[in-house]
């Protein structure tokens, strides 16, 4: 579980990097699918992992909205904030852990494992990433390596 | 480790139902990035799956190639005749076979871990899914759930 999360965040703060060197009206253009932008997946990713860590966490859900975060400096700054916490529960992460029930705000009917709440996570990220990187080539840039195995550490 | 292998094969299999409700030169179409086109990126996750899988088996290599494999049909007949060895790997990982070094026939100066080739095999499929998810939207077509909470088992 815990490779699969850094596998993320070393991909995230590379697409960040990526972003930093193209023109923001570039990575703000709307697009097909996903959240309809690349800035708009880059937030939607970490907005959705800390609101499923916060259930964890059992702290009080926030709702933050893309327009206080409009630029990539804003969202990395996003990103960053959250990341200790973030890292608590993966680092701590363990087998006791993996069907211990966890409540959200936004689905009150429902009960989720902690196993299951983290590979949702892990798939989301993914995903989401997948569709940057069809839309940085529609952009004639190439992409992020998305490769697990190969990668600097 | 399990879990998201399950979840990958249940998303494979969703868009293998949807290939067959499209039109054959749709999911055939040139697109950017990823392998160029719907059915090439599905041929690829199994023969990335197939090809790994078979080094952590130290069964020789085989290099399917796309032109033998060319409907979708095909594809679905490719994914299905490797599934249970490929299931043999998952369902009997354990902590013990995560640090087993793997050498593979495309890479032989290097040495991998089953840990790492299962992470990567997860990564890969994902990623190019969320890439076809991207393609559905361009063909005006609903893409299936990449959501890994809430799915039907």
């Amino acid at each position: 579980m815990k490779g699969l999360f850094q596998y993320n965040w070393q991909v995230r703060d590379e697409w960040f990097d990526w972003c930093l060197k193209q023109q923001p009206e570039e990575i703000e253009k709307k697009r097909s699918s996903g959240m309809e932008s690349i800035l708009k997946n880059l937030f939607h990713i970490v907005d959705v992992e800390v609101s499923w860590m916060y259930a964890i966490l059992d702290k009080p859900d926030f709702t933050p909205e893309f327009s206080d975060y409009p630029s990539i400096q804003h969202i990395i700054k996003f990103s960053e904030a959250y990341r200790s916490e973030v890292e608590s529960v993966v680092f701590h992460f363990s087998s006791t852990a993996e069907q211990k029930p966890v409540k959200t705000s936004w689905a009150e009917e429902d009960t989720y494992t902690q196993g299951d709440i983290l590979r949702h996570l892990i798939a989301h990220e993914i995903h989401h990433i997948g569709q940057i990187s069809v839309w940085a080539r529609e952009m004639n840039r190439v992409p992020v390596s998305a490769s697990y195995v190969g990668r600097q550490q």
